[in-house]
Protein backbone atom coordinates (compact mmCIF):
# COMPACT_ATOMS: atom_id res chain seq x y z
CA UNK A 1 0.00 0.00 0.00
CA UNK A 2 1.86 3.16 -1.64
CA UNK A 3 0.60 5.92 0.88
CA UNK A 4 1.61 3.77 3.73
CA UNK A 5 5.37 2.56 2.52
CA UNK A 6 5.54 6.61 2.24
CA UNK A 7 4.72 6.84 5.57
CA UNK A 8 6.59 4.56 7.16
CA UNK A 9 9.76 6.08 5.06
CA UNK A 10 9.09 9.80 6.09
CA UNK A 11 8.00 9.67 9.51
CA UNK A 12 9.31 5.64 10.72
CA UNK A 13 12.56 5.55 12.55
CA UNK A 14 14.25 2.31 12.85
CA UNK A 15 15.73 2.12 16.33
CA UNK A 16 17.81 -1.47 15.72
CA UNK A 17 17.93 -4.32 13.24
CA UNK A 18 14.48 -5.30 14.77
CA UNK A 19 12.89 -2.55 16.08
CA UNK A 20 10.85 -0.25 13.43
CA UNK A 21 9.17 3.26 15.22
CA UNK A 22 6.36 4.50 14.32
CA UNK A 23 4.98 6.52 17.05
CA UNK A 24 5.01 9.69 14.63
CA UNK A 25 1.46 8.22 12.72
CA UNK A 26 -0.15 4.22 14.71
CA UNK A 27 1.18 3.17 17.69
CA UNK A 28 1.02 7.03 20.06
CA UNK A 29 0.03 9.62 17.22
CA UNK A 30 -2.28 8.26 14.86
CA UNK A 31 -3.28 9.58 11.37
CA UNK A 32 -6.86 9.38 11.19
CA UNK A 33 -6.88 9.99 7.11
CA UNK A 34 -4.25 7.33 7.07
CA UNK A 35 -6.33 4.88 9.26
CA UNK A 36 -9.47 5.15 6.91
CA UNK A 37 -7.18 4.31 3.84
CA UNK A 38 -5.79 1.22 5.78
CA UNK A 39 -9.70 -0.02 7.15
CA UNK A 40 -11.02 0.44 3.24
CA UNK A 41 -7.76 -1.02 1.63
CA UNK A 42 -8.53 -4.40 4.74
CA UNK A 43 -12.00 -3.81 3.58
CA UNK A 44 -11.68 -3.98 0.34
CA UNK A 45 -9.57 -7.25 0.28
CA UNK A 46 -11.85 -9.30 2.68
CA UNK A 47 -15.20 -7.52 1.42
CA UNK A 48 -16.36 -11.61 -0.45
CA UNK A 49 -14.99 -13.07 2.68
CA UNK A 50 -18.20 -13.10 4.74
CA UNK A 51 -16.81 -11.50 7.79
CA UNK A 52 -19.44 -11.03 10.75
CA UNK A 53 -16.34 -9.71 13.65
CA UNK A 54 -13.53 -8.03 13.68
CA UNK A 55 -11.06 -9.18 16.58
CA UNK A 56 -7.75 -7.07 17.42
CA UNK A 57 -6.14 -6.19 20.89
CA UNK A 58 -5.81 -3.08 22.44
CA UNK A 59 -4.07 -0.19 22.11
CA UNK A 60 -3.16 0.08 18.86
CA UNK A 61 -5.28 -2.48 16.38
CA UNK A 62 -8.22 -0.36 17.63
CA UNK A 63 -7.42 2.15 15.41
CA UNK A 64 -7.05 0.42 11.60
CA UNK A 65 -9.52 -2.43 13.26
CA UNK A 66 -12.49 0.44 13.51
CA UNK A 67 -11.69 1.79 10.19
CA UNK A 68 -12.26 -1.90 9.04
CA UNK A 69 -16.06 -2.46 10.43
CA UNK A 70 -17.20 0.88 9.69
CA UNK A 71 -16.72 -0.02 5.73
CA UNK A 72 -17.71 -4.14 6.61
CA UNK A 73 -20.68 -2.75 8.54
CA UNK A 74 -19.48 -5.09 11.28
CA UNK A 75 -18.55 -4.76 15.02
CA UNK A 76 -15.09 -4.12 16.78
CA UNK A 77 -13.76 -6.52 19.79
CA UNK A 78 -10.67 -5.51 21.52
CA UNK A 79 -8.87 -7.82 23.35
CA UNK A 80 -8.03 -6.63 26.74
CA UNK A 81 -4.70 -7.14 28.28
CA UNK A 82 -5.76 -7.45 31.64
CA UNK A 83 -9.03 -8.15 33.38
CA UNK A 84 -11.24 -5.27 34.48
CA UNK A 85 -13.78 -5.33 37.49
CA UNK A 86 -16.29 -4.80 34.88
CA UNK A 87 -15.43 -7.67 32.67
CA UNK A 88 -16.57 -10.07 35.34
CA UNK A 89 -17.98 -13.35 33.70
CA UNK A 90 -16.05 -16.27 32.73
CA UNK A 91 -13.59 -14.83 30.17
CA UNK A 92 -11.47 -16.80 26.47
CA UNK A 93 -8.14 -15.87 26.95
CA UNK A 94 -4.72 -16.69 26.06
CA UNK A 95 -1.13 -15.35 27.07
CA UNK A 96 1.31 -13.80 24.98
CA UNK A 97 4.82 -12.58 25.39
CA UNK A 98 5.38 -9.31 23.79
CA UNK A 99 9.43 -9.06 22.63
CA UNK A 100 9.05 -4.92 22.43
CA UNK A 101 7.87 -4.82 26.34
CA UNK A 102 9.60 -7.76 27.44
CA UNK A 103 6.38 -8.91 29.35
CA UNK A 104 4.02 -11.66 29.40
CA UNK A 105 0.23 -10.49 29.56
CA UNK A 106 -3.04 -12.32 29.67
CA UNK A 107 -5.17 -10.99 26.91
CA UNK A 108 -9.22 -12.04 26.60
CA UNK A 109 -12.47 -11.44 25.41
CA UNK A 110 -15.99 -12.20 26.48
CA UNK A 111 -17.83 -15.20 25.38
CA UNK A 112 -20.59 -12.89 25.24
CA UNK A 113 -19.56 -11.13 22.31
CA UNK A 114 -17.93 -13.89 19.94
CA UNK A 115 -20.30 -17.00 18.86
CA UNK A 116 -19.51 -20.14 16.84
CA UNK A 117 -21.69 -18.71 14.26
CA UNK A 118 -19.00 -15.91 13.97
CA UNK A 119 -16.27 -15.56 10.58
CA UNK A 120 -13.66 -13.20 12.49
CA UNK A 121 -10.90 -10.50 10.79
CA UNK A 122 -8.38 -10.49 13.18
CA UNK A 123 -6.72 -6.60 12.92
CA UNK A 124 -3.17 -5.88 14.15
CA UNK A 125 -0.90 -2.49 13.91
CA UNK A 126 2.00 -5.18 13.67
CA UNK A 127 2.94 -8.94 13.22
CA UNK A 128 6.94 -9.32 14.19
CA UNK A 129 7.08 -13.00 16.02
CA UNK A 130 3.22 -13.36 16.02
CA UNK A 131 2.87 -14.20 19.66
CA UNK A 132 0.01 -11.60 19.47
CA UNK A 133 -2.41 -12.86 16.40
CA UNK A 134 -1.54 -16.74 17.74
CA UNK A 135 -2.70 -15.40 21.30
CA UNK A 136 -5.70 -14.07 19.23
CA UNK A 137 -6.24 -17.16 17.24
CA UNK A 138 -6.34 -19.16 20.30
CA UNK A 139 -9.68 -16.75 21.69
CA UNK A 140 -11.47 -16.86 19.02
CA UNK A 141 -11.04 -21.08 18.31
CA UNK A 142 -11.97 -21.40 22.05
CA UNK A 143 -15.28 -19.55 21.03
CA UNK A 144 -15.85 -21.81 18.51
CA UNK A 145 -15.30 -19.39 16.17
CA UNK A 146 -13.74 -19.56 12.54
CA UNK A 147 -10.58 -16.99 11.66
CA UNK A 148 -11.68 -15.86 7.96
CA UNK A 149 -7.85 -14.35 7.86
CA UNK A 150 -5.92 -12.00 9.41
CA UNK A 151 -5.51 -8.27 8.34
CA UNK A 152 -1.89 -6.61 9.45
CA UNK A 153 -0.83 -2.84 8.94
CA UNK A 154 3.12 -3.58 9.33
CA UNK A 155 4.76 -7.20 9.12
CA UNK A 156 7.85 -7.41 9.94
CA UNK A 157 9.04 -10.12 7.04
CA UNK A 158 12.39 -11.00 8.52
CA UNK A 159 10.70 -12.40 11.89
CA UNK A 160 8.99 -15.65 12.02
CA UNK A 161 5.02 -14.48 12.62
CA UNK A 162 4.29 -14.54 8.92
CA UNK A 163 5.58 -18.17 8.31
CA UNK A 164 4.14 -19.41 11.04
CA UNK A 165 0.60 -18.28 9.77
CA UNK A 166 1.36 -19.59 6.26
CA UNK A 167 2.55 -23.00 7.47
CA UNK A 168 -1.25 -23.09 9.31
CA UNK A 169 -2.96 -21.93 6.10
CA UNK A 170 -4.23 -18.53 7.17
CA UNK A 171 -4.87 -15.79 4.50
CA UNK A 172 -2.68 -13.08 5.83
CA UNK A 173 -3.19 -9.73 4.20
CA UNK A 174 -0.27 -7.12 5.26
CA UNK A 175 -0.25 -3.42 3.90
CA UNK A 176 3.15 -3.42 4.41
CA UNK A 177 6.31 -6.14 4.24
CA UNK A 178 9.24 -4.90 5.68
CA UNK A 179 11.68 -7.11 4.38
CA UNK A 180 14.98 -5.63 6.29
CA UNK A 181 15.84 -2.93 8.85
CA UNK A 182 19.43 -3.41 8.57
CA UNK A 183 21.87 -0.82 8.49
CA UNK A 184 18.84 1.59 9.79
CA UNK A 185 17.09 1.16 6.28
CA UNK A 186 13.66 0.60 5.47
CA UNK A 187 13.67 -2.23 2.91
CA UNK A 188 10.12 -3.73 1.48
CA UNK A 189 9.17 -6.64 -0.32
CA UNK A 190 7.75 -5.77 -3.53
CA UNK B 1 -27.18 12.01 21.78
CA UNK B 2 -30.32 10.21 21.46
CA UNK B 3 -28.36 7.38 19.05
CA UNK B 4 -26.56 7.51 22.13
CA UNK B 5 -28.83 7.36 24.81
CA UNK B 6 -30.79 4.35 23.04
CA UNK B 7 -28.07 2.27 22.83
CA UNK B 8 -26.99 2.79 26.51
CA UNK B 9 -30.63 2.16 27.76
CA UNK B 10 -31.14 -1.02 25.10
CA UNK B 11 -27.44 -2.58 25.89
CA UNK B 12 -25.66 -0.98 29.04
CA UNK B 13 -25.73 -3.06 32.20
CA UNK B 14 -25.91 -1.11 35.42
CA UNK B 15 -23.24 -3.28 37.43
CA UNK B 16 -24.21 -1.38 40.99
CA UNK B 17 -25.10 2.40 41.68
CA UNK B 18 -21.81 3.35 40.65
CA UNK B 19 -20.71 1.47 37.67
CA UNK B 20 -22.66 1.17 34.15
CA UNK B 21 -21.04 -1.42 31.49
CA UNK B 22 -21.07 -0.68 27.92
CA UNK B 23 -19.25 -3.07 27.07
CA UNK B 24 -21.32 -4.32 24.30
CA UNK B 25 -20.74 -1.09 22.26
CA UNK B 26 -17.70 0.70 23.80
CA UNK B 27 -15.42 -0.56 25.99
CA UNK B 28 -14.95 -4.03 24.58
CA UNK B 29 -16.83 -4.29 21.44
CA UNK B 30 -17.29 -1.62 19.73
CA UNK B 31 -19.97 -0.11 17.35
CA UNK B 32 -17.96 1.45 14.49
CA UNK B 33 -21.36 3.21 13.09
CA UNK B 34 -22.18 4.92 16.76
CA UNK B 35 -18.33 5.82 17.15
CA UNK B 36 -18.99 7.84 13.64
CA UNK B 37 -21.90 9.43 14.57
CA UNK B 38 -20.10 10.29 17.91
CA UNK B 39 -17.10 11.35 15.74
CA UNK B 40 -19.25 13.89 14.10
CA UNK B 41 -21.11 15.13 17.23
CA UNK B 42 -17.75 16.36 18.60
CA UNK B 43 -16.38 17.20 15.71
CA UNK B 44 -19.86 19.27 15.21
CA UNK B 45 -19.54 20.95 18.71
CA UNK B 46 -16.07 21.90 18.44
CA UNK B 47 -15.60 22.96 14.73
CA UNK B 48 -14.96 26.97 15.44
CA UNK B 49 -12.57 25.46 18.50
CA UNK B 50 -9.20 25.79 16.31
CA UNK B 51 -8.34 22.55 17.40
CA UNK B 52 -5.34 21.26 16.27
CA UNK B 53 -4.74 17.86 18.15
CA UNK B 54 -6.99 15.44 19.82
CA UNK B 55 -5.44 14.04 23.18
CA UNK B 56 -7.37 10.65 24.55
CA UNK B 57 -6.22 8.07 27.04
CA UNK B 58 -5.62 4.00 26.10
CA UNK B 59 -7.93 2.18 24.95
CA UNK B 60 -11.80 2.72 25.54
CA UNK B 61 -11.16 6.87 24.19
CA UNK B 62 -9.05 5.79 21.31
CA UNK B 63 -12.46 4.94 18.75
CA UNK B 64 -14.48 7.84 19.77
CA UNK B 65 -11.31 10.32 19.13
CA UNK B 66 -9.76 8.78 15.94
CA UNK B 67 -13.33 8.96 14.50
CA UNK B 68 -13.47 12.85 16.09
CA UNK B 69 -9.87 13.13 14.13
CA UNK B 70 -10.88 12.04 11.31
CA UNK B 71 -13.57 14.63 10.81
CA UNK B 72 -11.86 17.66 11.83
CA UNK B 73 -8.95 16.61 9.54
CA UNK B 74 -6.42 16.91 12.73
CA UNK B 75 -3.65 14.04 14.76
CA UNK B 76 -5.21 12.13 17.44
CA UNK B 77 -2.53 11.26 20.23
CA UNK B 78 -3.53 8.18 22.65
CA UNK B 79 -1.88 8.65 26.15
CA UNK B 80 0.01 5.45 27.15
CA UNK B 81 -0.70 3.83 30.70
CA UNK B 82 2.67 2.30 30.68
CA UNK B 83 5.88 2.94 29.44
CA UNK B 84 7.02 1.25 26.24
CA UNK B 85 10.58 0.21 24.93
CA UNK B 86 10.16 2.00 22.05
CA UNK B 87 8.93 5.25 23.60
CA UNK B 88 11.96 6.00 25.10
CA UNK B 89 12.74 10.10 25.15
CA UNK B 90 11.62 11.70 28.22
CA UNK B 91 8.27 11.97 28.10
CA UNK B 92 5.32 13.99 29.56
CA UNK B 93 3.49 12.29 32.95
CA UNK B 94 0.73 12.29 35.17
CA UNK B 95 -0.71 9.97 37.68
CA UNK B 96 -4.06 8.49 37.66
CA UNK B 97 -5.86 6.47 39.84
CA UNK B 98 -8.35 3.99 38.44
CA UNK B 99 -11.68 3.41 41.06
CA UNK B 100 -12.75 0.77 38.21
CA UNK B 101 -9.49 -1.53 37.99
CA UNK B 102 -8.32 0.33 41.86
CA UNK B 103 -5.02 0.79 40.83
CA UNK B 104 -2.80 3.79 39.95
CA UNK B 105 -1.31 4.11 36.64
CA UNK B 106 1.27 6.40 35.04
CA UNK B 107 -0.01 7.69 31.73
CA UNK B 108 2.55 8.86 29.64
CA UNK B 109 2.36 11.08 25.93
CA UNK B 110 5.86 12.01 24.11
CA UNK B 111 6.40 16.15 24.01
CA UNK B 112 7.37 14.88 20.53
CA UNK B 113 3.56 14.97 19.04
CA UNK B 114 2.32 18.03 21.63
CA UNK B 115 4.08 21.68 21.12
CA UNK B 116 2.97 25.03 22.77
CA UNK B 117 0.75 26.55 19.33
CA UNK B 118 -1.56 23.06 20.05
CA UNK B 119 -5.02 23.67 20.84
CA UNK B 120 -5.98 20.70 22.21
CA UNK B 121 -9.72 18.62 22.49
CA UNK B 122 -9.72 15.44 25.32
CA UNK B 123 -11.73 13.26 24.00
CA UNK B 124 -12.12 10.13 26.37
CA UNK B 125 -15.26 7.37 26.79
CA UNK B 126 -15.94 8.41 30.53
CA UNK B 127 -15.97 10.76 32.40
CA UNK B 128 -17.00 9.91 36.38
CA UNK B 129 -14.37 11.35 39.22
CA UNK B 130 -12.74 13.12 36.55
CA UNK B 131 -9.15 11.50 37.06
CA UNK B 132 -8.56 10.82 33.50
CA UNK B 133 -8.98 13.94 31.98
CA UNK B 134 -7.29 15.93 35.17
CA UNK B 135 -4.18 13.76 33.99
CA UNK B 136 -4.79 14.24 30.73
CA UNK B 137 -5.31 18.19 31.49
CA UNK B 138 -2.11 17.99 33.56
CA UNK B 139 -0.23 16.86 30.28
CA UNK B 140 -1.12 19.27 27.90
CA UNK B 141 0.23 22.09 30.35
CA UNK B 142 3.25 20.55 30.86
CA UNK B 143 3.99 20.91 26.97
CA UNK B 144 2.58 24.61 27.22
CA UNK B 145 -0.59 23.45 24.96
CA UNK B 146 -4.23 24.89 25.63
CA UNK B 147 -7.00 22.70 26.78
CA UNK B 148 -9.35 23.88 24.23
CA UNK B 149 -12.09 21.40 25.86
CA UNK B 150 -13.30 18.25 26.57
CA UNK B 151 -15.59 15.62 24.22
CA UNK B 152 -17.06 12.92 26.57
CA UNK B 153 -18.81 10.13 25.65
CA UNK B 154 -20.38 8.82 28.80
CA UNK B 155 -20.40 11.38 32.07
CA UNK B 156 -21.69 10.38 35.50
CA UNK B 157 -23.15 13.35 36.77
CA UNK B 158 -23.39 11.95 40.29
CA UNK B 159 -19.86 11.41 40.34
CA UNK B 160 -17.25 14.77 40.64
CA UNK B 161 -15.67 14.92 37.42
CA UNK B 162 -17.93 17.21 36.02
CA UNK B 163 -18.37 19.47 38.60
CA UNK B 164 -14.69 20.09 39.14
CA UNK B 165 -14.17 20.54 35.37
CA UNK B 166 -16.78 23.61 35.35
CA UNK B 167 -15.47 24.94 38.33
CA UNK B 168 -11.98 25.14 36.48
CA UNK B 169 -13.86 26.94 33.61
CA UNK B 170 -13.18 24.15 31.19
CA UNK B 171 -15.53 23.93 28.39
CA UNK B 172 -16.70 19.65 28.72
CA UNK B 173 -19.50 18.35 26.31
CA UNK B 174 -20.95 15.02 27.45
CA UNK B 175 -23.01 13.33 24.85
CA UNK B 176 -25.00 11.12 27.33
CA UNK B 177 -25.18 12.78 30.79
CA UNK B 178 -26.14 9.98 33.05
CA UNK B 179 -27.82 11.33 36.45
CA UNK B 180 -28.20 7.98 38.42
CA UNK B 181 -28.11 4.56 38.13
CA UNK B 182 -29.83 3.91 41.38
CA UNK B 183 -32.05 0.91 41.49
CA UNK B 184 -30.67 -0.40 38.39
CA UNK B 185 -32.42 2.18 36.44
CA UNK B 186 -30.19 4.70 34.34
CA UNK B 187 -31.77 8.33 34.26
CA UNK B 188 -29.77 10.58 32.22
CA UNK B 189 -29.93 13.64 32.47
CA UNK B 190 -32.43 16.57 29.96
Amino acid sequence: MEALHKKIREEGIVLSDQVLKVDAFLNHQIDPALMKLIGDEFAALFKDSGITKIVTIEASGIAPAIMTGLNLGVPVIFARKQQSLTLTENLLSATVYSFTKKVESTVAISPRHLTSSDRVLVIDDFLANGKASQALISIIKQAGATVAGLGIVIEKSFQGGRAELDAQGYRVESLARVKSLAGGVITFID
